[in-house]
Formats: structure tokens, sequence, C-alpha cells
């Protein structure tokens, strides 16, 4: 995606109002407008078992997934079309249909159409036809689950585009480790904390000693005044380093595939707004994910995914591994908390955008476009 | 109450909307046009001593019980008319009147009428006469207490009919077992449940051994195609069982008045919407009833009632008796709660009753009406 | 302040409607038009070291105090102008700036103004000098320190006029005993309670032994029917008691400059709305601090203040002297959170103060024309 153009911004604009940080109407129109119509990623395929059924929530939304085959996997709403009852509260085996645990209606599993109405005898104004589970949209991308909620989901190309991961084992990767963290804050502000690196001097220390162009505030060189294209990037971590970890090491086998930039460069960000990041490095993969429970309360998961070669390992410690990111992703967490702390205050009206935040212009305005504010 | 025809729905009603059981706004229409108008139980008349007064709350409305004497039972909201001081805080004894603890303005315990302002010296234009106690209306009948806070009180004859409980000795019962939960769902929700039995085969593995047509998911065999009033309903229990127990044994002397019919039956169901059923059996009586506490959360309380001469019997312990039913109603609890974790998603609209759900509907009326909504 | 006119109230007015006790709406009108306009205190300037900063927070307003030298402290929202950072999050050394933990941005300790935006570099639209942090003011009175968060803030003279604290050696006392707790009730239910005795005879049996008379539920003889302002008024406190302690007798020496009007009063209160007011005795003084947190809930802080030469005595301990009022402030403590749960009923309209309850009525108009209603 390299372009002649700096990426930075020519001007200061305003950051969105402090409302859209706390208020319950905002809160409930982003719920609809965006979490109830963009792709939202919904775990591993590797991590739901064939025959197996699971319940998500987004926001008060409940999600069942189904995996039914090797490459098949459906997703419904968590709702019993009799009285609204949840289907599925925990994983557990799924056969060739669905049961309600309430009155035992019945849906297929395959394509979630009514089965059976158990002991209720429904009239003829009753149509089984049209009393199937609710669908849901389910993609796959590199072993990746993403759901869609919308009537008539977009296509699954977010806007800032996809940086490709063929060159990774992507599907295979097994997960190593997770975490599951409750922040005090809105989720754009986690958003907005991830879209800059002007704060890695202040607040991540141990990961701007292994990036060196994170000590001076910019995400990448071509922040630079003096930038241009032309110029072959550098080793993106200092001597001797070739991935995120404590000591630069790789944890495993480096990934076969891999081009000279892409391992130069050691961390490639996919963004995929508004629940996910993946960061692949050289040796390991990275998901940050999250999910809004409230207008100041937001549920943040993070996963690390490894070949089975690297996880076969005599004494392997995927947790090991996991500390360094964990590290970065806590001072994250902890500054966006603070960011919120501040800006909830009525005097707040709304923050000023520096250059070198393009990227959280960008997510300012693709959150702007879907509630159709200024 | 026999008819010739079938109770069966002759279609498939909608149920209520999905935001009925969350929305604040709603909850609030309810507190003000259900629960501040109706007849709501306020407990038995054996529990509260003469010479006593008592508080109780129906969502944020505080009421007090004040027991005058052997027959008469009076309530006023909780409120001084001075400054709007709670006046009884626990169960506490009552002389001829009730003082304020805040600034010891005293009123009459039995009309409530402004006896004192103590330190306080009103001018000319505060009318004392004008300044009693708010009063509540109260109503004994078999030995429960209703409350009923409407300044003109409809009278305590519910729409679906009364069934008569004068062959039980129902005033003389004494409360022998008392269990309190909060459940996670809407009021509304735990009464949808009470009102059919296509559940039971699904949710309650115990009752439907009990009760043979139960696990047909009929509440009686007048739901059945083939029925006439003119058959003689056989025995309710499975052959042995007379009562509600785990050995269907009854827990002491049987009721002498019953008839053949209310024997047979062995549940005697009456329903007093929006706070109460009660269920007389031949040896006991079970009282249920309910108070929202959020447009989520709802208090449930039962009670069992046993003639003296049943509690008299040594070693009789009435936890074991309550057991059975205890855990019935756990069943509905979770099944209730699991309901409500459904139809709080976005995506639900509303349910489909079924033609078996005629009580439902019934009820679901019965909450348009008084919230004048279609 | 003596007039010859009687200060009781010559009608019963209503007191506030009840929605002003819990209504989210009111409650945010007055965090708009009453604390974030109002003087409200914020600590005694002998607890907040020269060259120390210290977050305080007046509902979701969060501030910054920054003592700046012996004599100068200043206030500012703690809020980055950049994307609305907290800046300060508990009480830590300042330097000549201020610098944001989150993107290093700092400002100038003495002004505000912005000295530098780190590693961002603003376009020429971003003018420094309209970026710098929002201040609030700040204002000195005997040693404690008040802010108001106004754009242009009032005078610093309550409407009830200041009683003069002249004699008293007010700014050199030291903190010697601090208690915090949070109250279930509006802030305004507190100094309900605070503005009248009509509840000290039922509420405070010590303090009512302590001054005879408020055994009958006045706070002074002028509210006696044969009040005449040339009489000299006898002793507060009873026969041998000279202060407000558990024997009456005083903790340290006497402030040695007080009239003999002073030390026959005993208790010289000062109130300053909406947040504080002040005792004076002739040996120690107390400040008593409000802040609210919701609607329905309140934060209250007790500071006693002594000489230097009292806390000097050996075996001397300040929790012992707080002791006595300590117990007269936890029981207006549990009268206010009564008046709430009472006050909170639907039914509940409005009160009707007493003509001695004036100063209510002073306080309820000082209200109501805050919030421009009748």
């Amino acid at each position: 995606m390299a372009t002649e153009q700096s990426p930075l911004l020519d001007h200061c604009p305003s950051s969105l109002p402090g409302n859209a940080y706390f208020d319950e109407n905002w809160y409930a129109r982003e719920q609809c407008l965006i979490w109830q119509k963009e792709w939202v990623y919904a775990g591993r395929l590797n991590d739901l078992p064939i025959g197996k059924m699971r319940p998500l929530k987004i926001g008060k939304m409940g999600i069942m997934l189904c995996r039914l085959s090797e490459t098949e996997v459906v997703a419904y709403h968590n709702i019993c079309r009799h009285r609204g009852s949840e289907l599925c509260r925990v994983e557990q085996p799924l056969g060739k249909t669905i049961s309600c645990p309430y009155h035992a209606w019945s849906y297929a599993a395959a394509d979630g159409h009514l089965v059976s109405t158990a002991h209720a005898t429904p009239t003829a104004d009753f149509h089984k036809e049209e009393n199937g589970l609710f669908p849901v949209a389910t993609m796959l991308w590199n072993g990746f689950i993403f759901i869609n909620a919308a009537d008539e989901p977009s296509p699954f190309i977010p806007d800032l585009g996809l940086e490709t991961y063929d060159n990774w084992p992507m599907a295979s990767l097994v997960t190593g480790h997770k975490s599951v963290r409750n922040l005090n804050c809105n989720w754009k502000v986690f958003w907005e904390n991830y879209n800059e690196c002007l704060h890695c001097p202040s607040i991540h220390p141990e990961l701007s000693d292994l990036v060196p162009i994170y000590r001076e505030g910019l995400m990448s060189e071509s922040e630079r005044q003096d930038w241009s294209p032309r110029k072959t990037p550098g080793n993106a971590l200092k001597e001797g380093a070739v991935t995120w970890t404590f000591d630069g090491q790789p944890c495993g086998p480096i990934f076969l595939d891999l081009t000279k930039a892409q391992i130069k460069k050691a961390a490639n960000f996919v963004t995929i707004y508004p629940s996910t990041y993946i960061v692949a490095h050289v040796d390991y993969v990275r998901i940050v994910s999250l999910v809004p429970t409230s207008p100041e309360t937001t549920q943040l998961t993070a996963e690390w995914l490894f070949s089975p070669a690297t996880m076969k390992q005599i004494e392997f410690d995927p947790s090991e591994v996991a500390a360094f990111a964990s590290i970065v992703l806590e001072q994250d967490a902890e500054a966006a908390e603070m960011n919120q702390r501040g800006l909830r205050s009525p005097r707040f009206e709304a923050g000023r955008l520096m250059p070198q935040e393009f990227y959280i212009h960008n997510f300012h305005q693709w959150v702007r476009q879907r509630l159709n504010v200024n």
C-alpha cells in the first residue's frame, strides 16, 4: 500500500465529542449501527470442535456458533422463536437439530428451519417456514471466524484494506495462550490508543527498547519528513532481535514462506473494525479483540497462536512468550482507562488530533459515517 | 367453571414486545398502572401479631402494615407528611399512635390522622386534618392480607375468577416454611412460565412423574381434542399418590371438608395478578408471590402453610415437605432466567403463543388493558 | 446579624418535590448549575504541601489542585487538551510544568499554558496559546481552599452571610482527625437535616444533654415567642461545659482572642453552600463537607482542626475529641438515609416546612433560584 504521499494529516482535526464515550444514547446507536451491522470476530475455527455449538455475546445480542463440519460454521441468534428463550448456555454437542431447553422446539442445525414445536400444536396461521432461527452471517478468513448480524451484510473488506497473510500458515495455527481483561473505558478509547505511537515513549519502555522507532513516537519510517517510498526500510527491531519477545529471539521455527520485508517488519498488523486487530510475527501470531459491555466498560481478549511444531517443543511454555505482549497490552489498558477518567469530565468537549494521529482520524471518520454524524 | 368450549386458542397470537421485559419506561408505567393500582399480596394475617406493625416494599413504594386487633389490619404509606421520612424500618410494637422517629410527629394508628407535630408549631395555613398518613386499602381473604395503593381501589375480584377455598380451613393455617429467591428476570416472565405446562416435560421431571398429564405438556384434560365436560376427570396424580410430596403421601391429616373433585385434582390453583398464586393441596397449602425490584429482577417468595395439627406431629419437618415444590420452583426460576437472557436480545421482537398458552394470552391481555397498549 | 424580627416563618411552605431527590435529570441540572458554578470546598491549605498537586472529584468533574508556594494554590481541570487524558491520579510532586502521563504534553504549573506537545508536531491551525489547561478559580479563606469551575465565578460571599472567624487563629490550625462516610441519600437531604433542630430531641440524646435548648427542638433563643434582641443570651451549654466534648471540657488551651459572646455560644457555625459547614468551638474547629456521587449517594467528610499547641500535648488523642461530634454526625447520617428511604416513594409529592425550618426554606430558595424552578 506504499504511496508517494506522507500519511501525516495536513491539519489537526477535532476528535469525537465527549459524550461519544459515555452517553447511553450514543452507545445504543453504536450497538445498532456498528456492532449489529459489521463483521465481528467470533473466535478461531480450530477452537470450535466439529459437532459443537457455543454461545457468545456482542453487547446484549446473543449468538450461537455451530461447527457443522471441517469447513462449515454457521451462526444464529441465540433465541427460540416461540417465546424468546436462550437456546445455548455453554459449549455443548451439536446434533442434526438444535433443541430449545425450555419447550423442546427443534431447529435444523444446518439451516435453522423449524423442525418441531414438540407438545405445542400451532394453528394454521402459524407458518413453520417463517419461524426458523434468525440467521447470522459467518465468514472464515485465515482460520478466524467472523460473524455479521446485519440483514444484508456488507462484504468482508475493511475500509483500511487487508494486509495479506498468505505467507503465514494462519489457519493451521493453534491457540496456545488466551487472556481476558475488563477495561473501564469505552471501546473506542482502546482503538484510539492502538492507532498511534505518540504514547510509546511514555507508556511502553520495554516495547520502545525493542522497536527503536517507537522511542521517537513514530509508527513507521513513512512518518518522517524526509521519507520516500523508494527507500528500503531497515529492520524494525533493535540489533539482534527478530520478534516480539523479551530477548527478541523467536519462540520456535520461523514461518517458512515470509518475504524479506515481512521478516524485517517483524510485526505485521491487520485491523478489522470494530472488534479486532491481528499482529503476525515471524514465529507467532497475536489476535486482540474487544466487545463493549456498557458505555464505559469493554471486554478485551488476547490470543496467542503458534504452529503445531512450536507447541510441540520440549518445555515450551506459551505463557512465557505471551508475557511480553501482555505487559504492553496491560500498559495500553491502563492508558485507556486513564484517558476515559479524564474525558468523562463535563468540561471535556473534544480533543485535537495531531498530524501523526491519521489512523485515529480514519477511525473517527469510520465511526461518524456509520452513525451518520459529522 | 366447566364450559362446553375448549380453552385452546383458535390462533397463535403474538406475545408482548421485547421491550416489555427490560425497558425502563415500560417498567415505570407498570409500576404506576399495575403495582400501585392492583391488589398485591402482603403476607399472612397469622404472621403479623396483634399490636405490631411491619414495613414492606412494592418496587420503590414503602408501605406499613398495622395489625390493630384480631380482625383488623390497616396499611399506610410509610412516609411522614412532614418531610417524607420513613416511619417504620423493621417490625415493631404498635401503640395507639405511630410516631415518626425523625421529628416525633405522631399519627393515630387506627385511622392515620395527625395527632401531634411535636416541637414544631405550624401556622394556620397548615391543616392538621389534611396531613394524616396516606391510607392504603387492605383486604383479608382466607387469612391472606392484600393491599391496594390506588386512590379508588377496584373490587377484589380478579378477572380470571377466584376458585373458592371454602372447604379449606385456610385462615387457621400456620406458616411452616418460607423461602425467598431473587430472580434475574422481569416479573412477567415468571408468570408466563406459570401459565403453561408445555415446558413440564423438559423442565420438571419429578413433577411430571407425579402428575401424568404434565408429561404430555397439558395442564388438564380439558386441553385434549376429545375432551367433554361431561366426562368425569380421573385422579390427577399417579397411582397411589394423593399430594405434591416426594412420595405422594400426605404430610399430615387430610383436610376434612374437601369434595371428591378437590381431592382428585390434588392441586387447586388460584391466581391473583399481579403478585400471587396459591395452590391448595389435600394436606397443605402453598402461596407463591413476587414483586419486581427492577426491570430485570424480581423477588420471589414461597410460603408453605400447614394445619396446627400437622405442625404438632412428632418430628414433623416442614422443610422436608417444602423440598418437593422447592425443586419445581427452582426449575421454573431457572427457566424464567433462561427466557430473560434470550428475549433481552435486540433481535427479539415478540414471540408467538401456542393454542395451549391461553392463560398466557389472558395474562398479556390483562397487562395490555392496564397499560392501555395493543 | 441580630434583628428585631423573629426568624420564624409566617407560613408553612412546601418543600422541594420528591423528584428533586432521585431524578437523573434534576441531578444533572444541579451538577451543571450548582456544583459546577458555586464555590466548593477543596481541602485545607495546610494539608497540601508546597510543591505538590492533588486530584479531586466533584461529581464527574475532575480537578487538580496545585500548591505553587506558601501562599499560592491554583487549580485546573484534570484533563489534557490533546485527547482528554487524566493528568493527575494521586497526590504527587509538582515541578514547573505538569506533564501528561499519556503523550507527555506539558503545561506550565503557574498558569496552565501549553509548553510542549512532545513528539506530536501540530500544524499551523493548532494554536498553542488556545490549548492551555482549563483553569478553575481558587480562593483561600481562613486556611480553607475553595474552588469554582464557573467561567465567571461569582464573588465568594454566600447568601446567608459569613460569620467572621477573625478571632480564631484559623489558618494556622492543623488537621488532627478526618473521617469519610458514604451516605445513601441525596446531598440536599443532609443539608435539610443540618438546617433545623426539631430533630434534636429524637435523634441526638448526647448533644441535647450538652446543649439544653436543643432538648426543646430550638436552634437558638431567637426562636422563642418572647425573645428580644435586647436580651443578653446565656451560656449555650449546660452548667460547667465549655465545648463540644463528652465531658464538656476543652481539649487544649482556649483560643485567646474570642469575645465573651463567642465563648458563650460555644459553637459558631458558618454555612457555605453547596458543600460545607464549619463549626468553631472555643478549643477546636470542625469542618464538614459533602459532594454528591449520584442522585441518591453523597460522600461526607469531616475534619477536626486543632492548634499546634493542642496537638503537642502529651498523650493528646484527636480521635477521642472527634468521637463526640462523630456520634452526632452518624446520627444525622442515619436520619438523612431514613428520610431518603421515605421520600423515594412514588407517593411522596412534597413535604411541608414548619415555621422553625426557616433555614431549610432559605436553602430551598437558594436551590430553586439556581435551577430556575419555582
